[in-house]
């Protein structure tokens, strides 16, 4: 029996989480308490028998450079994914982009290739696009307001207006950085942008992309009571499953969509970006919907 | 129910490994593919419901400095642990360290205190010693060879110096090494030091802390064909479990002493370390001999 065959002998026997063979990936977010990657990936990758974990890193933004550096730097690290406040910041991180993510402007995926080089990905847009089809969402010819122009309605945003969209809502408190999503997106595409709070009556997919609503006593991001009865209403937060926003706008009769159909539909995605087995079937049992 | 009760439902309902709120600790070595401490340490903690798990962290000597930076600054890794080679190079990394810690030179554990600065210990002497205690091993009035004068073997040679032993013969590849150990033990024990080769025909207790042995086509790190009959061969190698060096001890009647017992019977000092349970059952069915 070699040493490798004697370890995994002793951990199956064991039951154990982990061994010294496991590779690494991380999920780095703050505050991280919220996040579903740990449970959802670690268990898939289990299932289908990855050595392998998804494991949270709680690093603030002071802390995030030094963590990145470190965490590259150990061997067996093969994967990392960002969720707020690190979409931005992590792109400096990766030798090469996907197009997508150089357009977008941020990163949810950085891999390490067999150079040993980093290559970032932006799927968000992506996954909440495949959200949307599958919910039989139209997005052709529609009007889309996009609450949030951080990394993840940036993303959204991209996307979207590949997607044949009329019209793009974009609105940030920080005015300036929808301004500039706007003008990065119309330099590439033809669709209608306007920046700032729109006519709510005139919009028919609402989307929060900002992180309003992760916390109970949050107010609303923006008001449904102008919305038509045809449209659609999106959050991006995935805990909790029914946002503020959401219930308002159930209330009101209007069709609604939760943010874990970003994470769910997104996760393939990321899944095949990383190498993992194409199988993995991320919206079977495992996958809360 | 609360966010994170509706995490951890989710994570019972599918038997996952970690979750958002999972507590990160690491054993850095290199090589790592040997080591057993992530099974170990996980399975217990794991049937103790401690929400943690022991991670394989493989870093070379020229990225640990990165490495460590890197995991300090994630706030939910609560300890390292630390093997060969990195156990002289963690101490810097260290605020403050233990009595023993700091006459030994170097660290095994380093765990984060409350007010977020981190302490350093060393406890693989203490962990070889209570294993040669529990293996009815006499260290008073005896007559010991060290083999390698690293990290564990400067932790070993330590504690067996403030056990009463009558001498210690002290020998490393590196002279100036061993040199340095016999002067520092020297400056505050009574034990007669030498540093070399000895006669091994004089040596009760033969230990080798050298890594010769970890590969299968190592040679003997030294030869036992000069032992006296009562005398006894330890190693520190865990994996493979009967080294070459304690097969040809066996094969001569010597007694042998495994080197799982210096982590069997270190672990329950370093989980009180970390403050873990200490019912933690360390040498119960969860570790194997």
């Amino acid at each position: 029996m070699t040493e490798t065959s004697a370890l995994q002998a002793e951990r199956n026997r064991l039951d154990a989480p982990v061994d010294a063979l496991t590779r690494l990936f991380f999920i780095f977010g703050s505050p991280i308490a919220h996040v579903r990657a740990p449970v959802v990936w670690s268990t898939l990758m289990k299932r289908y028998g990855v050595n392998a974990v998804m494991l949270p890193a709680d690093a603030a933004p002071a802390q995030f450079e030094h963590a990145m550096e470190g965490v590259k730097s150990i061997a067996n690290v093969d994967g990392l994914i960002f969720t707020m406040p690190h979409k931005i910041a992590a792109m400096k991180h990766a030798d090469a982009l996907t197009e997508r993510a150089r357009r977008v402007g941020s990163i949810n995926l950085l891999r390490r290739g067999p150079d040993g080089t980093w290559e970032g990905d932006n799927v968000d847009g992506a996954g909440f696009v495949a959200g949307l089809r599958a919910d039989s969402v139209t997005l052709e010819g529609s009007n889309v307001y996009v609450h949030g122009c951080g990394g993840v309605g940036q993303s959204i945003g991209w996307s979207l207006a590949m997607e044949g969209v009329a019209s793009l809502t974009l609105f940030d408190l920080d005015w300036q950085r929808a301004a500039t999503l706007a003008r990065s997106i119309a330099e590439q595409s033809h669709v209608s942008i306007r920046v700032g709070a729109p006519d709510m009556s005139t919009i028919d997919l609402a989307v929060n992309a900002s992180p309003v609503g992760l916390n109970a006593d949050d107010p609303l991001p923006f008001s449904v009571d102008d919305s038509p009865h045809h449209a659609v209403v999106a959050d991006v937060i995935m805990e909790p499953r029914t946002t503020r926003l959401l219930a308002a706008a159930h209330s009101r009769g209007l069709k609604v969509h939760h943010g874990r159909n970003m994470m769910n539909f997104g996760m393939p995605i990321a899944a095949s970006f990383f190498g993992l087995p194409e199988s993995f079937d991320w919206n079977g049992a495992a996958v809360q919907k």
